[in-house]
């Protein structure tokens, strides 16, 4: 039976970087990251579905049964965080595998005089989208969608110098081949929020993406002795950041609960030695609402509080925008098409935004993309008690075979023609 | 002349490790500590003297003119913090080649019938004092003066996993000559405080050590996504340390001014991703005053607080003590001594005390110890723009000379038998 093959290929894929604590370690182009691909490849192959692999290492298992027409795309990524949770972007991409085992038998049972569907379909394993390893996040979709410069990323280097070149070359997943051409993108993905969860709901049809921004912050102080210099004569470098750190997670609390999310999850000091003032801090702020005013606001009032820690410290404070992602919606006649599946198969369905970046907030800027979520237990993602029901990853698996039904048959035919419209309109 | 040729060699050293805003960088064990090593090996040779490596890469040049005789040491370090400065411990060491150099020259020129001292004299370049690179700090005089075990500190790693034992025999310097028996112990050093430079002196003569500890401090919080995961449920290490660190810089308030220093150089945070709430910190507080009662009462204080910290963000916080230095009190003789010899070279003097730790402290443990201090520019140290003038450091050299020249001739013999007797007390 199909759910229970895949709810067992599932738990074999959770054993690979398993960590503990009921987590995984997988991140972008390690030796977990390589056996989860090897697993991929080997899932395709067994069933004769070719498996390309592009210059930024993206994988595609393609089902082609009309030569030469463009692939819808069904997937997620396999990478993790450090210590992250089994089901973030696994279950999208495990999923997405035995989707498209299914669509291919109904696509295999079709009666005599019947054509085969318009689009083919491709499953795909999106690299790096954590970014945990090589910043930034959503890298290998990003630049499949063109948002990001292949050969910039390539050189992309982790902590210990390692390119995400090398580190590809090293698992054998640095691919030259060609990338398909694309008619449409489903993705599914644990919430990582409990709203599905408190209102007992199955799946989430989401609308649009949260408007995000993150801050690079650099605090510059005065390298000086812990013990001999007067407090009076300090720069503190790190006690300046640590004001920062605070200020940035008590922004939020000007707002209505929870329109704003932020905080700094990333922070180094130099020269970090136990008896010496810090000189240099660096950290990086992320900040998230579903409006673009809320983070505006929160941004100005930072950084009048930055200048202020500065002033008070007597030291320089340099805050930089990087990383802005403008909200995006999703197409109105996939969020409906959703709808209608979850009412078919009697799922109880919201549409839903989403606050975290994922792949398919890249691929929905060139083609027409559908999100859907399923729940997350206590909301809590990026860590290893994430939690998400077999039964409501069944769920899932049979909307997102349903919904991949739909779109290799041109269920989101006009959208396309809207983007391409729009596309147009944009270069004319 | 003598004080153009120690200036010359001292400004020489400072060129070893250059850094562009005209400070050292020269972690113990790397090859810019290495160099200065060869440096001071090639003066010692030069002049006939013997150098000795001990087992933890402790330099002892050999000033022997009666056999068989214990040795006075004067000496200092030549390793720095990252981005140091020139003259912290480099002064010391080089200032104290030239007093030996001056010292043989009036043994030499005793008259017939002259007895020459009783006992011989050994220049020291004690390794690693800074323990930026390998912690703890004060680590070669430690292992000398017996405080620190040998083996454990060979085993000591820095942050690319080099131990010190390997980092040692990579610049040749891990030796395995017996160590030196020693009568007496002398240091010049700069203040890296501004108690001389406001005061116009030349000279401190060092009274004591400050009480000093530090604070190891782990915040357990829980990892999860900075976009998708609600604030109320954040659990965030980062936000916790933060506090944590703006408290330990804080809590000096609740006393006199300068009474007590604290602060945070070191911290780390895990997972460290920029799209992830920290799961844990680790860092290091170092409290230090003239009164233990006023540690006492600061660390208290902290816990108390801390506490709150954690309660506040329903996580955990272990805070240990480590490297709990009491005060120490140097010979009062030794400090007699350098009052009179300040008085014949016409050196305005004070007694002082040191709030950071020294070589001297550990050495002060173990045989009769005489600390000096001349004055820093701005009282800044451990960075580049520290600043002595040459003027300032050729009067400690004569004083330096002065007080070497009675330690030979066994001007704190009566000290020393009171160490004895103290020690003989204690293992009775």
């Amino acid at each position: 039976m199909s759910a229970q093959q895949f709810l067992a290929d599932f738990h074999h894929v959770a054993t690979i970087g398993a960590t503990p604590a009921n987590g995984v370690d997988r991140q972008a182009a390690t030796d977990e990251d390589r056996q989860t691909r090897d697993w991929f490849t080997q899932f395709a192959t067994a069933r004769g579905w070719h498996v390309r692999v592009d210059g930024i290492g993206n994988m595609f298992a393609l089902l082609e049964w009309r030569p030469g027409a463009p692939y819808v795309l069904i997937g997620s990524h396999l990478d993790s965080q450090p210590l992250g949770g089994r089901f973030d972007g696994a279950y999208g991409v495990i999923a997405a595998l035995h989707a498209a085992e299914k669509v291919e038998r109904l696509v295999a049972a079709a009666g005599v005089g019947q054509t085969v569907p318009p689009y083919n379909l491709a499953v795909v394993n999106w690299f790096n989208e954590e970014g945990g390893r090589f910043a930034p996040s959503i890298m290998g979709s990003s630049v499949f969608a063109g948002l990001m410069d292949e050969d910039e990323m390539l050189q992309v280097q982790d902590l210990a110098g390692t390119t995400v070149a090398e580190a590809l070359e090293r698992i054998g997943y640095r691919g030259q081949d060609e990338r398909p051409q694309v008619a449409g993108y489903a993705e599914i993905h644990i919430e990582q929020g409990r709203i599905l969860e408190r209102e007992g709901l199955d799946l989430g049809a989401v609308d649009f993406s949260w408007y995000t921004q993150k801050l690079d912050i650099e605090v510059l102080g005065e390298q000086s002795h812990t013990g001999a210099t007067a407090m009076s004569d300090r720069h503190d470098a790190l006690v300046a950041a640590s004001k920062v750190v605070v200020l940035v997670h008590e922004v939020t609390r000007k707002f209505e609960d929870e329109a704003l999310v932020s905080s700094v999850g990333h922070l180094t000091l130099e020269p970090n030695s136990p008896i010496v003032v810090a000189r240099r801090v660096h950290l990086v702020a992320d900040l998230r609402s579903a409006s673009p005013e809320i983070v505006a606001e929160a941004r100005a009032s930072l950084l009048e509080s930055i200048e202020g820690v500065a002033r008070e410290h007597d030291l320089t404070i340099h805050v930089n925008d990087f990383d802005v992602r403008p909200i995006q919606h999703y197409p109105e006649d996939g969020i409906v098409l959703v709808e209608k599946v979850a009412a078919d198969l009697g799922l109880g369905v919201r549409r839903i935004r989403t606050m975290a970046g994922h792949d398919s907030v890249a691929m929905n800027r060139i083609v027409p993309t559908v999100m859907m979520f399923i729940p997350s237990a206590g909301g809590v993602s990026h860590c290893e008690r994430e939690f998400t029901s077999d039964q409501d990853m069944v769920s899932g698996l049979s909307a997102l075979t349903e919904v991949t039904w739909e779109l290799v048959n041109g269920a989101l035919d006009d959208g396309r023609k809207g983007i391409a419209e729009r596309a147009m309109a944009m270069e004319g």
